[in-house]
């Protein structure tokens, strides 16, 4: 056969980012649960009436059908696609269990996703996302909104990425879909969908052609216009967002929700995690159904890439004729944010193996009396491997060395005891596998 | 929109079966690595030409497609399907990297895999399996075949299934396809292979109909189908089946190698795990390309459900024109496995949600203070929730109580300091957030 090749937006780490990978979502898995969410996984696939619910991405899904059927409709279920994100399938799930499950559920849920675009630069057609949900029946206290930018903050603080200072590594812009829906009201625009989606471009196309679109497609005046803009330039880390709000002087009811639940938002935020979240109120979001707090993350010194951390809340997505569970969440895009780490080399591995330990072997005869001291090393929750071969020491010593296994254990024999060699200094030492003990920093491979 | 239902095949476990299944990878994966086996992960799919190297399973491939493009073959780089098990696209990965990788490489994987069976009772289409593999360039010492077995036996020994006696839950069963091919050879069969598939029927029609095959694919006579069929009764836990073999009288050079071999694994795994592997010979697996040693495994106690753990030696799986790869691996079905001991209730957890403690909420206002205590409490490693509203006290224990919290932490107010109950005892102490410690068991949910 030809050799293989990569398939564009369908990403494989090597083995050491592979670890780092791992020891990323072991961070962000363990925070979720400190948090109280329980995990959940779906299966990848879903029906195309499902997925084709939030619109816009239809165009992306994949569909899927069996090799010897004919089309995508034959396989007994109607039509499958892969999922391309988390939260429609986990709407589907709080619908098809909500008798099984007790409310208000929280939830994680770290899987891939798959979006069949067309392949370009920086596009992942395959990537992994971690979700955090909560979900009640009927109504959901808007307190939820508050915490959830709090558990994104917890699961990515830690990483050692972003500010040499030690600092936050990233941002969390916040804003309130009724805030922005009540204020386009409050200004007197009677199509506030149309309005959002064009100040949702501003990033993109600027205020001027902002200006053109909310005139051709949300009839917005010239005064209207300026209003929309000056509100998407308001953002403050605290509170003092919202008297810039009321500065422009415009009054509606459904503003004074928003206004009240974003300062709700930022002042949980100031008391437990000064300077995680900014109030932004250009921030929309280009999904339909979010009905309240919307999220934003920028990872601190990658602002240009875009967010790595977003959601909101949903009031209709997981509802149907008799129920109504409205719900919050937010997805962490782990294989962007690796990405860009990646490309950055922002985070390396100490070793590019589990391995702590080789254990060397004298000839292969004496291979089990190598395999007892791994063993041993082992039972001891030291990760060990013995020598593939039993070539001169020299070079079992390089096996070791090329894959950053920092320790080389030489048997004893003819009346000699065990000895231990740290590779790096060339220290050699008597040991016994029941005893030694490795520093603990290099027991496991470390992640910087 | 109507109530969703499962889709047969597509196995959701609820999320205290989620946590069970994390419980059981974590344990596996802790032990590849402690075997100094590295992390993989490869993309979902595979170009078709890939997955159907592999003969047999063609007709379990399901395809991919983009929504708006005409037929699967529109993707860009050719016809798309998913994988349908881990070996394949690991071949393919070692073949596309070799260069990049240190041999012999070990490498574990832990991934869905799909196949688009026809639903039907017990089958899954999406399943996960957590897969070892070791391969080196251009030859592969036999010790290696030896290795595999007991990293399986340490992945799945503490598992708090099986015999109630404490003793090992699994039983591997071993055999060798140079044994059997030589030995066909031996007795003066023309075509192995098809006496080998013959004979890997001998379980579901019986000796009578291997016979009846025997004569008719592989041209056997009544005495080299007794023979085959003689062998295929050796069975035994230690070396001594080689002695069973040799009286059978049959002499060739392949079959020499093959029991030569097979010995050896037997000798490692009575020296480092007794009891767990046995040389069965009727084990031959059906897939073209094993080469040497094969594995199956019986949970013990659920053996007519079949292997739930199977691999072998392959020598030609990840080979070009310029290099070869031989390897040798082997892959627990995780979903089969947790299918069955779901099914039996053999496992639980000690509750539904991560949560060890939930503070109580005296009234909305006062919750920035409950914040606080479950702030301190995470941040000294204690799963915490804070309760999602103000009702009356009895009604927030009993949010706990159906969730499995252990303890209510309730926040002191009017010059009393703060108390925590374990609400199953009823036990009520005074507690600070900053010292306040459960006990271990409590901690984090727990798995039996």
């Amino acid at each position: 056969m030809s050799k293989p090749t990569p398939i564009s937006g369908f990403p494989e780490w090597a083995p050491p980012q592979r670890m780092i990978e791992q020891y990323v979502l072991d961070r962000i898995r363990r925070t979720f649960e400190l948090y109280g969410f329980a995990p959940l996984e779906t299966r990848a696939v879903e029906p195309l009436d499902q997925l084709l619910r939030k619109g816009e991405t239809s165009k992306e899904v994949y569909l899927i059908s069996r090799l010897q059927e004919e089309g995508p409709a034959a396989t007994g279920e109607g039509t499958l696609g892969l999922h391309f994100d988390l939260t429609v399938p986990f709407a589907r799930y709080v619908l098809e269990n909500a008798g099984r499950l007790q409310f208000p559920f929280r939830r994680y849920q770290i899987q891939k996703v798959w979006r069949g675009e067309r392949p370009q630069e920086g596009r992942y057609r395959e990537f992994l996302q971690a979700d955090i949900d909560i979900v009640d029946r009927d109504t959901l206290a808007p307190h939820h909104e508050a915490e959830i930018p709090l558990v994104i903050g917890d699961a990515l603080a830690g990483l050692p990425i972003g500010n040499s200072d030690g600092g936050l590594p990233i941002t969390i812009q916040v804003n309130n879909r009724k805030l922005l829906e009540g204020f386009y009201r409050g200004v007197g625009l009677t199509d506030p969908v149309a309005a959002l989606r064009a100040v949702d471009k501003l990033d993109k196309i600027g205020p001027d052609r902002v200006t053109a679109l909310l005139a051709e497609t949300a009839g917005a005046t010239d005064a209207q216009a300026k209003a929309c803009l000056a509100l998407a330039e308001i953002a403050a880390p605290d509170p003092s967002f919202a008297d810039a709000v009321r500065a422009l002087g415009v009054t509606d009811p459904l503003l004074d929700e928003g206004l009240a639940e974003l300062v709700a938002v930022l002042e949980n935020a100031v008391a437990h995690a000064p300077g995680l979240c900014v109030a932004d109120l250009r921030i929309a979001r280009g999904l339909d159904y979010y009905t309240g707090t919307v999220y934003e993350t920028q990872l601190r010194g990658y602002e240009r890439f875009g967010s790595i951390s977003s959601g909101g809340r949903y009031d209709n997505l997981a509802s149907d004729a008799n129920a109504r569970f409205p719900g919050v969440g937010i997805s962490i895009g782990v294989t962007r944010l690796l990405g860009l780490l990646f490309g950055a080399e922002a985070l390396t591995v100490s070793r590019s193996v589990p391995t702590c330990v080789l254990v060397a072997l004298a000839s292969e005869e004496r291979r089990p009396e190598s395999n007892r001291i791994a063993d041993a090393l082992r039972r001891r929750g030291i990760p060990t491997e013995v020598s593939p071969s039993a070539a001169k020491f020299g070079k079992q010593i390089r096996y070791a060395e090329r894959r950053g296994i920092p320790y080389v254990w030489f048997p004893g024999a003819d009346g000699v005891g065990d000895e231990v060699k740290d590779i790096r200094s060339g220290d050699q030492v008597a040991a016994a596998p029941d005893v030694w003990q490795p520093p603990t920093v290099d027991l496991w491979p470390t992640v910087g």
